[in-house]
Order: structure tokens, then C-alpha cells, then sequence
């Protein structure tokens, strides 16, 4: 039983780590923390959890004293320095923010505005991206947990671009986000008279995660990958769709289908579906689940992979917990057998 | 481990049972069936389970042979015969039909235009409302498990009317349920773009869950208790939200508060909610929660229960879990520690 | 061609009320006016007026001086002043807010924390519920525009409590809105993610609109009524339906019913639907209409009235347009011709 | 004042043209038809238009007799005949199926599965996008009305394809529609619960409408013209975006948006954003406006146009009337001045 702790708990991405970790068999919530709420029982931000989990939000250092797996949920920029106090402390500091998830720093000031002021810190961080990296996460103690839209992506793509399939110019990755990716924080859009019965996209190919998704396609490919990525907004609560479109350099239709088989088949969080069955956003709700499938426009000579997560889950809280059962030696699924609900 | 099955599994309550059943620490799903789709794998049906449970629906027969307890989830009229058979076979029969809920054999027939074909096995029911009939559950081993709207009354109304605090005519039930409450079956005022963005209240006092409602609150009160029930349709898919109206007819407000505080106090499954809080049917989804918050209206004085269930989790699947749960000597909350999502 | 303007075109009310202006074959919109967003085209704020108008925010005084008809949909107590301005000027005053509502100056003060600090001019004002005090409005240039709630249960009550068929205690009316009622403001439970798929009532027994229904009902029943009234948060963007329970006091169901299609026969925006048809929200949505269904509990001696409306339209903008026309000498239904849509 | 009918009207695309002929000032709607519901009240389908219009339903006989213009809204295969009949009348016939829409008859068989049995009368239609072919609707009374999709499609491509701008292979036409498009058929994917907060593709790269935007492109290119074309059902009653990806050729991203501009400055339903603007599918609903937003992803040099109608309105209905209007000589915006609510 290990002790772990969030940081930033009352976020959507805290408060659903919080959710799945009083669940987690060999974790014991032992701090949680909120600058706003500090303080207040977490049940009071959020009622569903009263009776079952009253704790009372405190600040960092509390959590950071009194954990072994320190979780952040945090704006960008305030993870830097909390990784370094836990790697120092030698606990497992797993970023749930865009702080460890860009190796280049210049790229990480182009796109979030800030400097990485630790540098060094940074050679500490590996990329959670758990079925792509899972080795190089085991021998790791602090992870930049990838972004939610990231994450589809690069699972979407990992096995056309390993095996050589596809082009790695033209690729376009058209993602369709639930609300609950743009958190907690009130605005106009999100409104719900404003939101509801409506669809847009949004910070057209001009979103931070497109970086992000860069480099791990360029390292997957082995060489230099752009995309086109447009996300949009959708009128629910949880969950992302991405179609992605690439050009087809190698390979028949048939070839490329048994290698996505072949590339998941261990993988207990990846479903590679039947040929000529769609991926649907719901059939991975509240699930840890990465659902992909796969179709060809012959004419076009394009492959089309659509895949599934649920954002809050394996698109942030469920893989946070996938890359502390790796580092932990727990077994990868522990904690994460929610399974979805058919409504 | 008991080995447990569902017949009628391809239903929404089968199916929220079958997901339930899947992570009950105590309970190994032997057998599925379902009359439509007898011979097709369940994940079929419902691809949120693919690779989860690929179990191929068999028939009834093959699930009352292979399990130690059997849930029905069918339409009333066709539970009776089966639960002969199982109470015949020693088994445990829980069905989440409406057939054995009704004690009065002539109101069965006025409200659902069929006969009690089998007189005898009804002696042998107890009516599953955990909370209320837990003693007298443990003795039985069929159970007819309470219908949606009546837990969410039944648990609003017991401790007044147990108490003598309200009267016992009069009583209005204002309802509103999610739209899995009317089940897989299509019709038009369920299609989407139908039902999408509308509201409404349905069979005015005129539902079937009238008389089970009646009879359970006559029991509690240990005198005839008539209600005014009205069911509203709400465009979301889980929950139901009762506002109860009583006239008071002894006892201060800070008397009827501390009963109900009492009344549940030892119960895991019903909150009674500070006063001021109000209950929110999100913050019992996916649970087995009921919320209750009570508020006064003085001028009125009118006594104002708000309770908030999942209907497919403590209005059925889960309330039936409790059941067997009780029955089978498991801890009561087995299987059951869903806690509701934030969002 | 009248001069029309809106004080306050940037609210939910507001905006509605410009566009329904926009196609009144009466009026010219002269003037439309912000505090937040002055100097700012309304299609900034609300780009869905992409050049259908693209007028820009002025000030109030613009309004008043422009125009001959003045719209202000302002949060309470700021439409005194306004109101004496134009009433002085020989302007007609039409007010969305709650200042010229409610008679007794004591009452406001309780529920709304302010004075009436200028007595004399509500002694000009006249309460808007055009189907019931139509005559009484032809005489005056000073509306008090009726809340949605309000509308809902008045026009729902008014044949029943005027024919003397129900007792006029222990009314219970039980509301359901969406969140347009709720404005333009942000909060919490108002975020998308957290009023999706959630459902709850507020304000129980102690919501403002009280005292205006029952002032209301009072005047209709000539004697004074009180009701119990618990509104409710629908995630749906528009429309209100009220539940109402009220003790038959005289008459056969079938009286009381007839009574209804009189009161209502030359009402063209009230629809007294046939027996046994229900009223759905999404049939008066986009419209003026307010539709009434009526149901009789027998066992229980309750009459059960359902009415919807469209809380932006008949519950604001229409009824305040409705109002203009009767005043202005206009047909009534001049630049109300809206159909519901079917979806 | 010209007579119009309907045959079909109780589809969603019927009631809606009935909804908008009724308020059109040139036209008076004198009879409509269906086959399911023949002999009944057209409100008693669709409650909302109770006591607006209450006519009853007729034969297709009876609007072809009684009316000069003749609308159809039809499963394909049935037009054809009707088509026929109308056109030797001297009447119009406005199809808002499939019939009319694909010049080749190969193409028209491999895609719906039936043939051109009246191979001459297509020779007397016209494809009936307004902003595209208008000098040639006027010439015929003939129409076969765009499908919803291609409507958003070709708006969003004419004027980059006209002025050589971009490749005419390898564009994208990723688009996202809600669910009246699907019709009033009911269907397990369109029940309420297993839709809600839901979202996936359908038909990927395989969907009727392909033939249809390819034909349209290629005309206005002036060559052959190929797309990849995947649809997404939305959890939204009305309203499509499509997100379209192309690869430029020629031309700065400044001389390709002043083409836009330019392109549609005196049409009244298209609304070319400016710069930095998102379309929104709320700010058209209900209106038969299309919004166009144009966005540049240098790096990759694509051009990225983002389009949105209300399937139901500029997708069908209204675009029906819109070609009445050209064909008839009304003013081409009559009857279509509805202004999209803010909410």
C-alpha cells in the first residue's frame, strides 16, 4: 500500500484521479491539495463524494510530505519546481500538465510562454505514453503525463508510422473534444445555454498539443513528422474522437490492419476493432479504454484511423495511474477495470 | 464464488447488471440470455464490452441451470413460471420485472391486464427494498425488486411516515426520470431529435408504479397511504429526481430533519444531506447512492423531500446486487462501491 | 412605424427581444444599448447578427431620446429611474425586470433587498399578463413585464381559481426551466460540464417569483391564494413547464375542463389542448404560445394542470412585444407569428 | 400568391417546409400528403402545429391537382413519376430527394440501387444550389435540391476551386451533422440514451453524398475533382460544420480569403467571416444561413475552410423555397428572413 497525493486536486483531471484512486487496491489517498479550496472538505466542492471521502484539502507541501506518488493537476508553468522537490524527496512526481512533456525548451516557450527556469529537471522527465514507451517509463521517476488529444493521436498513428505505412507530410488529425478538456474554468463559450446544441472548432491549427503530438509521431517514425490539427468542440461532457487522414506510402489495406492487430495484441487498454466496425465515442466513456479503427479510401489512396478515449481517463487521470502501476510495479491495470457503461 | 446469471441481459437494466455483476468480487457471470439475440456474443449488442465479455447469449434454461442466482430483467408477465422454477430448484430468483412487487393479486391484473397464474409462488416473494425490508429479505430467497419511482418515494417518504410527522393523504410525488427509465425499446417520443431539448410529464397520475408505491408507504405507515404521482420525462439518460409535498401533521421541521438523519443513519446507500444542501441526480449517477435533502415550507406547512437515484443502479441493477448481496451473506455493499463521477 | 429600443440588448432576454423586433412589421429598432459592451456592434457579442445588425451598443439615454417604445431588461432596481424618465417624456415603458411588478412596496423590499425609492411612479405601472389584465394594460404606457414563472402558473391557474373550482390553499406548483432562465451570468452550476446530464431543483419554497404568483392568483381568485412553488434547473436551453396541484373544490372534471376552453377560446397564444393530449415543451419552443393540458386524480380530489411555455418568448420577449401591441394599438399578434418548430 | 403543396410532409424535412411555406407572404400552402398518416390532421403528427394549421393530410394526387408548385420530400426512387407528372402539368416540382441530384445514371444506380426508369425527364432538371447555378435555375421549374452535406461542402470549396486556388485532389471534407439529417426513422443508434453524449463516424468514405459534392466540384473546377469524405453524427438536433483540408496551389492566403469575399458579396445566405472568426453551427440554426470561416496552416500549406448551415434550413427546406423564389420571380430571400436565436 503506498501513499499518494494530488496536487491541484479540485480540478476536473484532479477530482477524477481522486475518483479512481480511492478505488486503486494498493494506493491510500493520504493528501490532497487545492489553492482555491484549501482548507474546505473536497465533499463540499464536490457533494457527490460526501460520505465517502471528506478529507480536507490542504496545501502542496502537505501532500508532498505525506506521499510516495505525488500527482500535480496544475496550469502550466507551477510543475517545474514541484518535480524537483519530489525527485530530490525521491518520490514518483507524475505531471498531469504540459511541464514535462516537450523535450525542446524553445518550443515550449513558442507555445506556453514560458521558460523552463530548471533545466536539468527535465532530463529527469520521461513521456507517459504508456503502450509507446513503456520501458523507458520504468526506469523513471517523473513523467509528463501526455495531453488528452495527444494521446489519441499518437495511438491512432504509432503503427503506420512504426511500420512505414504512411507519409509522414499531409497527416491531418481532426479531433472532436467533450467539455470537460477545457476544465473547470468558467467562460462565455462553455456557458451552458451558449455551448449546448452547438459545434465549432477551435484554435485552428494553432493548438498547443500540436507540438506535443509532433514530437511523439517524429519519434515514432523516426524522422521529422508534421500534422494538420483541428479541434472542435462537442456538446458532452466526456471523451474525444480523432479522424486522422494520411496518404498510404506502403503496404496493402489488409497488411496495414494485421500490423495495428499485431502492434496492440498485449495491450489491455488499446481495442483494435473488427475491420468495418466504428468507433464510438460512448463505448469508452469513464473507461481507460483507447478504441482505433481503421478504413480505406481506395480512390484517395488515404488511410483513415478514427480512435476513441475518454479525455478525463486515458486522456489524463487513467493513464496517471497506468504510469504509476508501471513505475510502481503494480500490475498495469490495477485501479483502471472500469468498465464503460452502454449509457 | 456463486455463479450468477441474467436472463433478459440485452435490456438496459440487464445490461447495467451484466456491468456490475462483471466486478462483484464475490460473483462469477456463468450464463447470459437474451430471446432476440440468442446465439451472439453480448459484445456484439453492446461493443462498449468488446474484449471485456464476449459471452454468447444462450437461453433461459441454460442460465437457471448454470447459476446459484438468476436475475430477470424481462417484461411483466413472463417471470412467474421462471420463478418457480428456480425457488423449485433451490436457487435464488431476483426479478427486476414488476411481478412479484404487488402483494393484492386484483391490483396486479388492474394496472397490468394479467393474471397471477401461479398463486402460490407469490407467498413466496419479499418486496427488495433493501433499506426498509432488509429482515425480512434475508428469509427469502425470490425477490421482486422494487421498481425505479418507488424506491426514489419510498426512501423519500419512510422516515415521515414511519415517524407519524405527515399525513397520510394528500401526498404528491412529482417525478422525473432519465430516459433509459423507458428501456431499449424504440418509439418515436424516444427518438432523438424528439425528445432532444424536451420535457414533459407522461401518464399523469396514471402510472404503474402507483400501487407499488401506495403499498410500500401503507406498510411503513401501518395505514392506507394514498399518493398523487406524476412521472415527467427528462432529455438526459440517468436519474431520477422525486419532489415530494407533504402536509405536516406533528413535529417541528429540526424534529423531522433529526429522524431522518436516524432513520438512515447506519445505511451506506442513502445520504441525508446537510440542511441547505440540495440534492442533485448527478451526484448519484452510476452509483447505488440515494440522496435525500428536506426543506420546509412554513407558511404551506408543507414538508418538501427531494430524493435523487440512479434508475439504473439503485432503481435497478444495483439495488438487485444489494439484494442478492443480503441473501447470499456478502458484505451488502459488495460489488457495489461505485462512486458517482463529478461530471 | 413606431421607434423601438432595448436597454440592456446584451442579456439573454434582451437579445431575444431585439430579434424578434427585428422582423415586427411595426417598429424600428432605434436604439439598443449595453454597459458592459458600450461602443461595440451587437454582432461582436452575438456574431449569430452577422450582418443582419450590426448596430452599435450606445448608452441609455440614447434609447430614451431615440425612442418611442423603450424595452429595459436590466437586473432589478435599476428600472425605477428609468421608468419615471419615460413616463414623464410620453414614452412607453415596458420593463423585463422585476422593479414595477410586484404592488406592495414591503413585499419587493423582503424579496429583493431594495426600496421603492420613487412610489409615486409604480402607481402608473400596470402588471403585462396580457391575457388576464389586457383591458387594464390598453390604459396604461408603464409595464411591469410578468416573470416566466409566473406566466406559467397564472395562466395555468387563472380559469380554475376564477370559476371558484379549486380551494385556493395548499396549491403546489411544481416548475421545470431551462437554463436560459438563469441569464446570461456565469456560475458554476451553470458550466457546461457540471449542468449537462444533471438535474435539481433550487430555491425550494423560497424562489422571488413567489409573491408575484401569488399576487396574481390572489387578484384572479378575489381572495387570498398561496402556493407552495419548487422550480427546477432543466439542462435544455429554453422553456418552462409548470406542474400544478390544486383540491377541487366545486364542479365535475368535465366543468372544469370547459371552463378552461372558454376562459381561453379567443386567446390566440393560448392553447387549451384537447383531453388527453399532454403538453411537451418542445411544442411552444421559438414561440408565444403557452399550452395547457389539464388531468384529474380522482381518488386523490386533485386537479392537475400542466402548462408550457417558451421562458425567452411568452416568459419575456414576446410577452413584452404582446404588450407593446395591445398599448401601441397594434395587432396583437403583430411580429409574434412565430411557429414552433418540430425539432 | 401562388398555390404550394407538400408531398411528404411529415418527414423532418416535410415539416419543416411546411412550418416555413406558412409563413411565406407569395405563397399559400394548399395541400400536402403522406402515405403513413394520410386522412389525418397534419397536428396530430406534430402537436406544435395544433391550431396553427390543422389541415388535413391528403394524397399526392391532391397536391399535384391543387398546387402550381409541388414539393417532394421522399425516400429516393419514388420522385422520378412525380417528377414526370408535374412537369407535363406545367407545374413546378421542387425534389428535395435524391432523384434529381446525379446527372449520371450509372452513378445515380451505384450508389441508391435502382435506375433512371424516366431517363428523359432528367434532362429537364436542374441542380438546384442556389449561390452556384442560380442563372440556370431560372430556366427550368425542375429541381433536384442539394443534399444537406453537399450544400456545405460545395459552398465551402466554389470559390477556391473557381479561382484555381487549391489542388483538386487530396481534399478533405470532414463533417459533422446532428441528427435530424438522419431523418424521422427510428433507430437504435438515434434512441435518446444510446445517442446522448455520444459521438462517432458513419458510412466512412463510403456515403451517398460523395457522387453528389464530387459532380458539384467538378463543375465549378472545371475538372475532375475527388474528395475523401467522412460524416459524424452529432448528439444535436440540427446544424452540419464541415471542416474541409485542401492543398493550396496558387495564391497567398490574403488573395484566397478576398476571393472568398468577394465571391459571395451579393449573395444574402452566405456570410464569409472575418479573419480570425470560427463558424458556429448555432449562429445559423434555424436560419437558411451558411457561415464560412477560412483559416491557413502554413507550415503545411493546406488551406482550411470551416463551413455551417442548418441542415434543415439551407440543407433543405429553405433552400427549397430559395429556388421557388428564383423560379418563380419572388424576391429570392422571401419567406426566409428567419434570424438564428442567439441560444
Amino acid at each position: 500500500m503506498i501513499k499518494a497525493g494530488i496536487i491541484g486536486a479540485t480540478g476536473y483531471a484532479g477530482v477524477e484521479l481522486l475518483r479512481l484512486l480511492l478505488s486503486h487496491p494498493d494506493v491510500e489517498v493520504a493528501a490532497i491539495s487545492s489553492v482555491s479550496f484549501e482548507g474546505k472538505p473536497i465533499s463540499e466542492i464536490y457533494p457527490s463524494l460526501y460520505q465517502i471521502d471528506d478529507m480536507t484539502l490542504g496545501n502542496q507541501e502537505d501532500v508532498i510530505k505525506k506521499c510516495d506518488v505525488v500527482f500535480a493537476s496544475l496550469p502550466h508553468g507551477l510543475s517545474e519546481e514541484m518535480g524537483r522537490k519530489c525527485f530530490d524527496a525521491g518520490k514518483v512526481f507524475i505531471d498531469l500538465g504540459a511541464d514535462f512533456r516537450l523535450d525542446a525548451a524553445d518550443v515550449y516557450t513558442k507555445w506556453y510562454g514560458k521558460e523552463y527556469n530548471i533545466p536539468d529537471i527535465h532530463k529527469e522527465a520521461v513521456y507517459g505514453l504508456c503502450e509507446i514507451f513503456r520501458d523507458d517509463i520504468k526506469k523513471h521517476r517523473l513523467v509528463g503525463n501526455p495531453g488528452c488529444y495527444p494521446t489519441s493521436a499518437a495511438l491512432a498513428l504509432a503503427p503506420a508510422l512504426k511500420g512505414g505505412f504512411i507519409e509522414t507530410k499531409g497527416i491531418i488529425v481532426d479531433s472532436k473534444s467533450g467539455t470537460t478538456g477545457a476544465g473547470r474554468g468558467l467562460s462565455q463559450n462553455l456557458h451552458y445555454a451558449d455551448c449546448n446544441e452547438s459545434f465549432a472548432p477551435y484554435k485552428v491549427a494553432n493548438h498547443r498539443h500540436t507540438p506535443e503530438i509532433e514530437q511523439t509521431l517524429s519519434k515514432i517514425a523516426g524522422e521529422p513528422v508534421k500534422i494538420t490539427f483541428v479541434p472542435h468542440l462537442l456538446p458532452i461532457n466526456r471523451g474525444i474522437v480523432s479522424t486522422v487522414y494520411a496518404d498510404i506510402k506502403s503496404g496493402t489495406f489488409e497488411e496495414i490492419y494485421k500490423a495495428y492487430v499485431d502492434f496492440y495484441k498485449d495491450e489491455r487498454f488499446v481495442r483494435v476493432l473488427p475491420l468495418g466496425k466504428i468507433t464510438n465515442l460512448k463505448e469508452v466513456r469513464m473507461s481507460n479504454y483507447c478504441d482505433i479503427s481503421l478504413f480505406y479510401d481506395k480512390e484517395a489512396g488515404k488511410l483513415i484511423i478514427v480512435s476513441a478515449i475518454d479525455n478525463m481517463v486515458k486522456g489524463a487521470a487513467g493513464q496517471a495511474i497506468q504510469n504509476m502501476n508501471i513505475i510502481c510495479g503494480f500490475d498495469e491495470a490495477a485501479g483502471l477495470g472500469m468498465i464503460p457503461p452502454a449509457f
